[in-house]
């Protein structure tokens, strides 16, 4: 049976229907406000009929940034959205006259990649998003988790360094402190200052300027052989690896799923992690060596995952 | 249905008959060599004979400490056994002509709090286990994390501190190394060797010797009012609180159990420990604080988590 | 014989005659602007001709946020100031026809410490300036520790956390991003950030707004018995005491000489430095334990140190 | 002037006799016995007098392992002998009828290297000696810095890493933990266990146990290419590199002279620790980087540094 996905961003809706085996088959797109959550809706609702217009579909999925409640009914809290405690499952259902689910954005796209895409052959996986930040989802026993709050998955808050670099959600050391987009640039442009006879090609990239650097000169730069750049970009991917490992003695996943815009650097990210996977993992000799491979789904993950999590009963 | 439970220790082992409620009805124990895994069976198919003489049970769990695979069929790795890759499960049923399941047994203890222990009223859970090293187990939406290879819940070797404490894994910086009973020791014995004035108390009760403190010594000392031991426990309890903000950022548990001999320091060791994971909790302010108790089925946990494991069916 | 401090400032230049004792006989202001070094040099030959009206002097010292040359002729870099490998001392004597000397700032003011204020009993000291950053001044023997090109003394940035806050130098885990006033308004505000029930007093001072909170705000909260601004306060006299176990292991000087605005929060952060520095001070039991101590100079110790190294003829 | 050197090592004396230029022209050992400071001294007048027959002598200098009172004349406390609180000048004085100094062994050999070695050229130096442990001296403008209390210059015990490895010493995080040859033994015979498949070069060196892994093969498996050796002493240069970039930004020196067993490894050990200083040295683009350098004057520093130490009078 077809679903419609459909994946809130923080000025624009995607929506999109998908088939039984993830496919999306037609997509659509509409712009919003994000202090309008009203407006939201609408933009929703619109989406939804356009969909239905050419498909018949089960049921919708909403992703969104934020906590969503363990019933997958409401938004608790979003981080650049105005919704709070907000029954939006309800509120659409009675719009659409269809069954909503509402699930949190990356754990979302995590379901896509565990359903379709790199994870479907296995049962147990974490799906590390490096975007902007590091985001996540984890599959136990092929279920999704989203712990009793709804708050779970954000693994780029996990600790890595006691009194480390301090991060926008008011502690210090989180992961995505070391691991992310927003850290690679930071890093950076830090050794470009130190050391501005390093990394020509870089400079070069960002117009002569240390503060134009951006995540994806440094991948260019890295590509194009700057040492510099490979440098940065194995360094992050050594604190994913080392990150991993914690994962591992906790979860014991089989695959560990790489998506997000630094994802793009390839095994310029993933050999680092999977060496330093392999060097810090607890029980090394006694155990299998757990996977790490690139994201497939893309950008779609979101609405794909979202639909397809409005076909899946909660336990 | 009644169900045996077998804990397998390094020098004995203990079973008992358990019912439906995870009440012990009656319980049993040999002495055990580790050297001789085929001694160890046989002591458990006495065991179960024993208490068969009296009880009709329905089958049967044995915890061991090492990796079950996911099947719970087969003894992956054992610690201080010399089973590796070994069929357990199928050796015992030939032997015993009953069910039996084989699990790591934290996991073991961390289902029985789960089921009939502290965590009874909740659906996801961590069960710390505070001993000479740290143990645990992970419950998430009912069902216990076992690992793709089942080599999960090894809390104790998630990495807290970078190039941290050498632990006798090979690695460093592992949880055990802040948070155990050992490290209790190892910091307490350092607090006397680089200043013997404080803590006369705790000489005292070691004789007069830094080298022959004990856990329990300072968990008495502290107790007594003395004011290195309730430092040295807190300073453990906030380690622990620490890695449970790690785990709530990941799982978002509801509750976390703790349990193990040093768990007898009580609140001294969960007060700061609650602190601490308050301090550090991710989005503190958008979701409920976890609970921090006790466990509350002391050295039974094992058998009794293992009976009951027995009549849970794998997903 | 009486010599001319001279304090150069980001936007101002204080001046004074000082006498043989380190008393502070006559000082003027003169207000400038950084952009304009020549504006500078205008301003201090004008205060000292001021000065020379009433008093005979020597010589002059100069004291500038900046490395200086071990000759303690040039300024080669300033932090504020436009001067890149400038003649200083050269332009200045020419133009007043006295002996100067130049030196750096923190080392000025430590050096006024270690001669007539806190130090003046010892011959190893060392200032720790805790002000916006962490400032220092190191004394060895007698002399000042000035470093083979100028660029000793540099405390806050030691680092003291790997892969600890990412510092403006473009390092991390310096020593100053976990004891200045900017790590006490950081820290401070993140606590209030993640929990804004704590610290009603605190708040109130600050108008309501965690953003508006000051270190001088934490300094009076702690007073009144905040206990929010005391643990804060006591982190950060715990980083102080933790750096100064280091600095005694490498120099083992017998004095810490505390100053800066954020000392003035007195016992509540030099008792937590008191009791790290014993506990983590290498060889405790064989050594007697540095003091720790307040500036007594205030912030005349930038003239009155500059004034007396004009005196101090280079080994 | 010639002087005689005296190295106080835990099982035999070696001395000599030093001419004005630090060559040595006449040596000569004696076994001793840690346990008895009086044979000690005898061995020390011995073998003094058997180099005052061939050679006339201006005095003597001792080195020995431990604190040295700042007039050169006790022996506050020594690691491996019984010496507390000893007048060892006095003693020795009067035994030989020569002026004695007696000096702490690691500053007898860093002098050594200031005065005829590796530092002869430059007048701020910092030597550190990697051996078992991570010793050092400190030089500060032509000035050995000792201490107030004779502590000074311990720079093993300067904490690197907070929580860090536990240290013999009682505290955690000191640098020996990271940049000895106990270090380098540790990591490599950790990395063996977790992965054993690694470096079998290492492993025949060894005869197949990672028990017996020694510095020494370490080097030599380095040296023939293996990959995992390799990678130790780069590790350990890594962290001198890190260490260093914290004494510049505090000391500035001109110079870091390393010497000790592992130095052998030379240009593998020493380029990664140039690496690293140079990534992490504070205000890189406005200072000269420190040269980092092999010691060169070997085992005989300490004799050699000793006897000159005896011919420069205390400020």
């Amino acid at each position: 049976m077809h679903a419609v996905g459909i994946d809130i961003g923080g000025t624009k809706i995607a929506a999109g229907v998908v088939d039984d085996d993830g496919t999306l088959l037609a997509s659509t797109r509409r712009d919003t406000n994000p202090e309008e959550p009203r407006e939201i809706e609408d933009a929703v609702v619109d989406a939804v009929a356009e969909l239905r217009g050419s498909f018949e579909v089960s049921g919708v999925g909403v992703a969104a940034a934020g906590f969503v409640d363990p019933t997958r009914s409401k938004v608790l809290f979003a981080a650049n959205l105005a919704w709070r405690d907000y029954p939006l499952k309800d509120v659409l259902q009675e719009r659409l006259g269809l069954d909503v689910v509402v699930e949190n954005d990356a754990n979302a796209a995590g379901w896509a990649e565990f359903r379709f895409g790199a994870g479907r052959d296995v049962n147990d996986m974490v799906m590390l998003t490096v975007g902007t930040g590091l985001g996540g989802a984890v599959v136990v026993g092929g279920r999704l988790v989203r712990g009793a709050a709804g708050a779970g998955g954000e693994v780029g808050h996990m600790r890595m360094v006691p009194n480390g670099r301090a991060c926008g959600c008011g502690h210090d050391g989180c992961w995505e402190m070391y691991s992310s987009g927003s850290a690679l640039v930071r890093e950076t442009r830090a050794a470009l200052a130190t050391d501005p006879e390093r990394a020509r090609t870089l400079l070069e990239l960002a117009g002569g300027k240390a503060k134009r650097v951006t995540g994806p000169h440094v991948t260019q730069a890295a590509k194009a052989g700057d040492p510099l750049s490979i440098e940065m970009l194995a360094d992050l991917g050594r604190w994913l690896g080392s990150g991993m490992a914690a994962l591992s003695a906790l979860l014991d996943p089989r695959m560990y799923v790489v998506g997000g815009g630094v994802g793009e650097a390839g095994d310029m990210l993933l050999a680092p992690a999977r060496q330093v996977l392999e060097d810090e993992l607890f029980a090394r000799a006694q155990r299998p060596l757990p996977e790490v491979v690139l994201a497939t789904l893309g950008n779609d993950a979101g609405v794909v995952g979202a639909a397809d999590l409005s076909r899946v009963l909660l336990d």
